[in-house]
This record gives structure tokens, sequence and C-alpha cells, in this order.
């Protein structure tokens, strides 16, 4: 793709520098951002700017807030002595969504990913060890993805904390709400039957 | 979606603004933005502000340019006297791509679309009459989409410049290079039929 003007052209390289965004589609953002009015495109960049230089993560659990610590880790209603161990903010939104977790969080900024160069010295789980070590935590519930790397993660957390006296969960695997028995994978049908639990009429909804 | 920073919910809801991106697409890139070098977040920032600011658009046709004239207006060996009209520069650099164009430009900036409230003067075809006037044009293609906005403008183009001692010609319409007769809509089909055209062995490629 050739242009015509550099400002353009910079402007597509930046755009099409995230996650799943083309070159057209970054060309069509930028044509559409051209006739917007100045106030907003100004108003777009210090946003953009603020990003770096104002935006905080809780010093408690590390997810991304305008506090020093966050709204949950500040809240005295949510039960402090249960942790829920996530990738990053994005899971803490969703779990937040479901209305129905009153823990605390801690975000580990990632998974280990050997491929990605993403190792345990990269993600929050010192912190973690040492909130374990130092604070009175309960149970620790883990919430990372079903993939290769939240498996390896959440190993490698459970190695790090079986000492300690602290009770390690991993959230459940089964069949989701609405889905059809015929077509969930084996391994998660299979999963399920493992793992089943007593029928109870408050789940039948 | 509910954020718990006022700065991520900001930088999502201007990402979200843009054609085509939801709230989830905003927040990943957002996300994304985050872990970036500030360099980098500072840049974007500064080339979005310079849009609005530096961005300059030929005196000639309209086309986005670094120039007060473009490259191809300024560029000797190109044909002045033919001129290519389009709906805006996405259109100008798809036909600089085919590399077989050796006229100018004309872009209109948009088409005539009352569902819209675009209306004739909204565009730049107050500029391309008075180009008409002054300088000697001998032909004027017209480029538009074959859309009801594309045709509308084609038709309001042509009865603008009916009068004027000048060719004016559109861009064929027919079964694109690759593709089966079998599956063509028959509106294309059919007009590719009567505005057939001498078999030539150089078209065979």
């Amino acid at each position: 793709m050739e242009f015509t003007s550099k400002l353009i052209e910079q402007a597509v390289g930046h755009f099409s520098s995230l996650p799943g965004v083309g070159k057209k589609s970054a060309l069509r953002y930028v044509l559409h951002l051209i006739n917007q009015d100045t106030q907003d495109i100004t108003n777009f960049s210090d946003v953009l700017k603020a990003l770096k230089h104002d935006l905080k993560f809780c010093k408690n659990c590390h997810t991304i807030s305008d506090h020093d610590i966050c709204e949950v880790c500040a809240n005295p209603i949510r039960n402090q002595h249960l942790v829920c161990v996530v990738q990053d903010y994005r899971d803490v939104m969703a779990i937040e969504n479901t209305g129905l977790y009153k823990g605390v969080y801690h975000v580990l900024g990632g998974l280990i990913s050997p491929m990605e160069g993403i190792g345990p010295s990269n993600l929050n789980i010192d912190s973690l060890v040492a909130k374990v070590t130092s604070q009175e935590i309960k149970e620790i519930i883990l919430a990372l993805n079903a993939t290769m790397e939240g498996e390896t993660t959440s190993f490698f957390i459970f190695k790090k904390l079986a000492s300690f006296n602290v009770t390690l969960s991993a959230i459940a695997r089964g069949i989701a709400v609405g889905d059809e028995l015929e077509y969930t994978d084996e391994v998660t049908l299979g999963r399920s039957i493992i793992n089943r639990i007593p029928y109870n009429t408050s789940l039948a909804r």
C-alpha cells in the first residue's frame, strides 16, 4: 500500500499495530478521524498520552485503577481472605459483571508462555506468594484460561503455594449454560462427569 | 460494560467511536497500548493531533497530501487534460495501485446521500465545474461506486457538465477478472453484455 502523505502513512502504521487491525481498517479509521471535530481528536490524543502517564495499578492486586488501591480492594464488604487469581484486567471485569464473587483479585498480568518469552518472573507471582505469607489468606481461586499457558501457570502457582496453609481451588470446567451435550468436546464432557456436583435445585436456572 | 478506571473508559469510548469497532475490541486495543513503550504511545498521540493540524489537501484535486499541490497534480508526465472523478482518497490509492492511469484526479469528498444529509453543496462539485470552465480538460472519467449514491452523484455531475465541451465517460462495469459467469448477479452480467467490447488478445490475461 502506497500513501501520498507521510502523515497518513504514520497514522495508519500506528493503528495497524493494534491487535487484529490490518492496513485497510487502519486507513478507514484514519479517514474517519480526519472528518471528526478538532476537539474530539485532541481529546483522543490526550487520553492516549494519559494512558501511559496517569494510569495507576492497584498496589495490592495490580488491577488497573484510578487510585493507589482499587475499589474492590478498598471495599470493606469484600472478603479479603478470598483471592481470585486472574490473567488480566478483562477477567476482573468479566467476573465482576457476574455479580456473584465477593472476594478480591490478584492480577498476574499474563500467563507463562515460553513461546512468547514470558516466564514466571515477568508476572505478578512473587507478590502473590508475599501476600499469602504476610496476609491472612484462606482460599485462592485459580481462574485462568483453559489453555496450555493457563494450565501451566496454574500448576506453577500450585507448586509455589502448596507448602502454605491456604486452600487452592480452580474454577469449574464444564458444559456452558445453554449448551448441548452432543456438541460439547470430549475433554470438557469427560471433565464435567468426573467433577460432577451434588444436584441442587438452585442450580437449575 | 463497567470499568474500574475512568481513563480506560474514556480511551475505550474513543476507540469504539471508530467505524466497525465495538467496546470489546476497543478494550483489547487499549490494554495492548498500555503494554507498549511510552515513546510509541507519545508518537501515536502526536500523530493523531497532527492529523487535524498539519494535514493538507491538494488545492487542485482535493486529495490528501503533504504539500499544497499533490504529487500527481505536480507531476509533468501526468496528463492534466484527463480528470478522474473519485469519492475519496482511498479510491485515488486504489487506482494509483493499478499503475494503469496516467491522468489526474478530482476528489469529491463523498457522494450525494439525502439519507445522510449530504447534498451537492457538501461535495467538491463546484470546483470541478470551475476546473472544466477555466482549464483545458478533454475528458472526465466518472469512477464512483456502483451504488445508488454513486449513480446519483454521477448523474448530477453529468447534468452539470453536459453543456461543456468535454467528453464524459464512466469506468466499465462488468465481470471481475477471475470471476465465474454463473455466480455473477444478473444486473452486472446484463450490463457486461450490453457494454461488450471488441475482442483483443491483450485483454486475455
